[in-house]
């Protein structure tokens, strides 16, 4: 599958802090050429100024700027234009540093002026010093909305004001039906050796990819070995709602769980050691499973684990 | 002309920073009710952004929030943002801080939801404790350009981009034959007590406020005792190309130069102690002088002025 003397071309498909974790991972193994494919069915209209969460989570974890302790924004970022936003009586539920602020007014001005946002996601990783080939799922519009109780929610309103406090009764992308994938991504999934699924939330991350045209069938028509990370561990998430998501979806909050909503598209399955018990049942849906120590730390912990991922797929897979 | 036990309605006339200070000593007068006519014709859009330059001066100085040393600007700002624009291959040429950064994106965050500059330019006023009327001169878009080698250039990119280095052979609003005064413009200067022309640039300044549909012949008509004050002091605007572009565009630079530009619409013109002997001549012209320290510092000393302008006007004006 790969040849020797040639890069492995690996491609991620990732969500926010998990997956951008992940994805740093993959970026830093030698002779990889790395793609990622990042959900942007987060973004919404802030302020007046376009917002990529996910996008911007992976960009500045590849950068190696990413705020360490809460995985999104800057490291060491200032706030003075959100307390100058406060000041003047504007609800600042959202919190962007001064740092920040100049990616959204860029990628805000250029998107004003037409340019699609692959474009404008390749120039900023280009500014960053980013090697890695950033691609948006779409450059179309689409928006998650949660649904609960009956009412319609905004995914960041659900995700940040309210804390996720919700109860998902169901999850909606709205205007996927029209979203063509970004320039770039079905090439990327048609010639890569390997397709991660990074251990990002399954119904709100990995799923908008996923349900981008054409995008299912490319992963399940391509060549390349499919691996998932569970991002679910001992029955919880490391980050996030994805644990009562499922359950409150009727899902099983487990890597089986996750394992299932996935399979028509995985190959291998990587669960953490905490979960071992649950080998078994994840293979007998046809998957191998590799266990492993899955929570990741500083860079160089993403690595050896991302290291471990692509060692495990030469042992496991014979195709 | 001013009854007892009422406040003195006065409506300033003002552009940058020099209007600003004049602006704040007026405030700081006692009995005084003010009404501040700003000029928006230096208004421009930067990297997808609604900025106001005048406006935001009169304001920031107005709330006490003014850099000292600029005086515009707010006093300790932080740019990270303006530095995140250059990382990202912005061309900074005009520095905005971070604080600064939250007027202008709630600014255009508003102004995208239809509503006028005037009503936001108040709630602005109102978030940061200002009770000045500020009234921006219109609410349609007017844009100054200077021409100079035959050839037209934004007002911002002659102002700050060349550093006022071209010649000005020539100067036009552009948008002011459609642009109708702002809400609470004429009123404020038919029901005026007196109208101050501060210490503003007469051509891109004060030129585009008196530009305005109805303003001049308001001004004209009004009952109020018209001041204006010398922007021009031995020769020299004491900020600005104020008096290069008299020069160029055939004008006396000097306090004389000024007070034929604005002859008609003045009663009384206040020049500087350092240019009492152009006193005669600007008589001549059929308006009372007032020769006073009109230099400028801090607060204290702006009210200072601004008294000894109203209460000279009480001494001089029989009418």
């Amino acid at each position: 599958m790969v040849e020797a003397g040639t890069n492995r071309r690996i491609v991620a498909l990732a969500g926010g802090v998990g997956g951008a974790r992940m994805a740093d991972g993959l970026a830093g193994l030698p002779g990889v050429d790395l793609s990622v494919i990042v959900n942007t069915a987060d973004d919404f209209v802030l302020w007046g100024l376009d917002i990529s969460p996910d996008l911007d989570t992976v960009l500045y974890t590849l950068a190696g700027i990413a705020d360490p302790v809460n995985g999104w924004g800057i490291a060491g970022d200032t706030h003075a234009t959100l307390a100058g936003l406060g000041e003047l009586g504007v609800d600042t539920w959202f919190s962007l540093g001064d740092r920040d602020f100049a990616t959204h007014i860029f990628r805000t001005m250029r998107r004003r002026a037409g340019i699609a946002l692959s474009a404008i996601t390749a120039d900023l990783a280009d500014a960053l010093g980013v090697s890695t080939s950033l691609l948006p799922m779409t450059d179309d519009p689409v928006a998650t909305r949660i649904i609960s109780a009956g009412q319609e929610i905004e995914f960041q309103e659900y995700f940040v004001a309210h804390r996720q406090a919700d109860v998902v009764d169901g999850v909606r992308f709205a205007g996927i039906e029209l979203a063509e994938p970004a320039p770039g991504v079905l090439r990327a999934i048609a010639e890569a050796d390997v397709v991660v699924f990074c251990p990002s939330n399954p119904i709100v991350s990995i799923g908008p990819i996923l349900s981008v045209h054409g995008v299912r069938s490319a992963i399940r028509a391509t060549p390349a070995v499919k691996v998932g990370v569970s991002p679910i561990i001992g029955g919880k998430a490391l980050k996030g709602p994805a644990d009562r998501m499922l359950t409150s979806l009727g899902h099983e909050a487990t890597a089986l769980g996750v394992a299932r909503l996935l399979v028509d598209v995985l190959d291998v399955f990587v669960i953490d050691e905490r979960d071992a018990d649950l080998a078994p049942q994840i293979e007998a849906l046809g998957l191998e499973v590799v266990v492993l120590e899955t929570i990741m730390g500083d860079r160089a912990d993403r690595v050896r684990f991302a290291g471990e991922v692509i060692a495990a797929l030469m042992g496991t897979v014979r195709r």
